[in-house]
């Protein structure tokens, strides 16, 4: 970097850059704001800002007069000049949110994933992302970089999307690159319960937190983990696949069950519905099972009972590794602490003296996406330097 | 920082301790080698080599001659200027080594570990200290800095070692100021096993890795984690406690079972004996479990195949989590990766298809000790820095 700073093209990059970062974090502001807010000098700030103006990425929002002086006049970023998309692949849901450069929603979109094969899930995020941009006032596509959320580890080199057993069919070599036919834009793929680990940084329970866990209990079991205020991922995309946690239940251990991992079959929701079954509950869906026990059916609640002592002792597991500042709880099961939270608590305390912080992400169904639209932010970023700097 | 750069002391010693940095890395150096690969002038080397040599942290170690023009002078840096102690208190074994700037052992001492109260336990600790340092031709107390190494947490809040459950009476309030007095040195205390792992990073397994676990395995059960390079010991030091994870074994949760842990308690030296005694053997020790396996005793292979698979268990838990580059095995138990090497194996591709690379520690004894040196004398410059810069 320090050999290109004769470079004046590459200056002014930096220098533009640094004007936008100030106006996204502190709003409007006059040029003269803008050179005392950065040190630089007022004639760098002008040409920088007619630079920016001319391509759309800043504008004129107002004028300040009534001051001694020449009237002046108040920019601010355009924050409607770029968008990107972050788009959510479950095996019950695919969202999409598109985003302004402020990284607020402009379009979403939920539907059902029905699909049957690969092709028809790309087809079906199509649909949507288009249905999403068409929503925020846009014309097709209109993204400048998309960030996808999936269940499993993206493996860079085979091209392939491993561990992603929930979602049969998903992730041969080459989706990537279908992905990116079908959006017509720039993407990634990204573990969806990082996302949501990064959604929670930006915006929920884990912000302003240096050293923090999301726990994601739902159909899938899962963690995102930040360490010094970064995602962490591990060696090989794989930390935080907590389904492989060995549990205490003693299970055959069947193709499915390694597939997806002891603690996932015993924690995630069809644990949660066997073990209903089982009870003589007559439920198709973990969230049938949660609203009969708020409801204050007793063997609903027994149910939810040792479900929250699963989570308990999964919770242990991640705080005897990580001892993280807390433990954020998400997914369609873990969301439901107000109904868990006793028995989780009460099964900390019989496994030793660790007394992790244990709190209920308030993200919804939105935490995956606001992750994943964070990140492709920081992505489009660089798109949009890239080229002007070329 | 940068508002002290017009601070000419300050500016003088940071020159100063970027050449004696590249005398450690380099070897010996003229002033002129040194203005070289420093980038500093001639006469700001030549100050700065004169008041180094005057403390002594510098000294002369030869001519070159032969060459076109006057004689160079070499210097180097004088690694006996400054020493360092590492201090390895566990339950069975006290180790001590003083070292040099260089990090080499010029003085060991290992005593058992026999002390009843912790005032024996500190004076056991000085007596051993006093000797290695004569060991090493030193006067007492000639050590500029001491890093020990301790089963628990460290609560600098409280002053008070917490989560040491295998040294009963040791870690009360106030434990840090006297181990000061009786070393008559400044000093701080780490987690054993996270010293470990700093070892093993300097100079063992996880030199060169970005992201490892060192997993010890012997009368207690720890782990020390190294992400980005650096020491990661969570909110709270609490990191790879992981003596607490929650083991598949059903156990009646008393007292002992809550303060050891579930996995400590199992898969720890004196589960190892448990197993053994309930098989029939008549021995004592895990040490002696693992010589009878070694010998060839079918009962003794049978007790270390369920300890291999208990010891897979855990290392699939920590794969999970933290998806490390390499998980080092280390501890009286975990180090005989000759034998138990299948069994581990075995239980890991068992428990899913998580594939964590396992290799044994080399360090032997010395790992703990060679990773409070390296902490040391990271504390031990900035002592000497800061004496200088007053």
């Amino acid at each position: 970097m320090r050999g290109e700073l004769g470079n004046p093209r590459l200056l002014r990059v930096m220098n533009e850059r640094r004007l936008l970062d100030q106006l996204l974090d502190h709003g409007p502001a006059s040029r003269a704001d803008l050179a005392k807010a950065t040190g630089l000098s007022k004639p760098t700030v002008s040409a920088a800002m007619a630079g920016l103006e001319a391509d759309g990425l800043v504008h004129l929002v107002g004028e300040v007069s009534g001051r001694p002086g020449p009237v002046t006049s108040l920019y601010d970023m355009n924050a409607r000049a770029v968008h990107v998309a972050g788009i959510d692949i479950g095996r019950d849901w695919i969202r999409v949110a598109v985003a302004d450069l402020r990284g607020r929603f402009a379009g979403r979109r939920d539907g059902r994933n029905d699909a049957r094969s690969e092709e028809d899930l790309v087809a079906r995020v199509r649909d949507l992302t288009h249905a999403a941009v068409t929503e925020a006032g846009l014309e097709w596509p209109s993204i400048t970089y998309a960030m996808v959320g999936s269940p499993g580890v993206y493996d860079p080199e085979a091209g392939r999307l491993d561990l992603a057993s929930n979602l049969p069919g998903w992730g041969s070599p080459g989706l990537l690159d279908r992905l990116r036919t079908a959006l017509e834009t720039d993407l990634a793929i990204e573990n969806d319960i990082n996302l949501a680990a990064l959604g929670e940084h930006a915006h929920g329970e884990g912000k302003g937190k240096s050293h923090f866990a999301l726990v994601s209990v739902g159909t899938g079991v899962g963690m995102g983990i930040v360490i010094n205020g970064e995602l962490y991922s591990g060696a090989r995309g794989a930390a935080g696949e907590v389904s492989y946690l060995p549990a205490a239940e003693n299970l055959a251990p069947d193709q499915e069950v390694l597939e997806h991992g002891l603690t996932e079959t015993v924690v995630g929701a069809s644990g949660v519905v066997r073990e209903a079954r089982a009870a003589g509950l007559r439920l198709e869906t973990a969230k049938e099972v949660f609203g009969a026990a708020a409801a204050g059916d007793p063997l609903a609640l027994a149910v939810v009972e040792a479900e929250g002592r699963r989570i308990g002792g999964l919770i242990v597991a991640v705080a005897a590794v990580l001892d993280p500042e807390v433990v954020v709880l998400a997914g369609g099961v873990g969301r439901n602490l107000d109904l868990l939270g006793d028995s989780i608590t009460a099964r900390i305390a019989e496994l030793g003296p660790l007394r992790p912080t244990v709190v209920a992400s308030t993200l919804g169904d939105s935490g995956v996406l606001l992750g994943a639209v964070t990140r492709a932010l920081g992505r489009a970023w660089d798109v949009i330097f890239t080229g002007r700097r070329a």
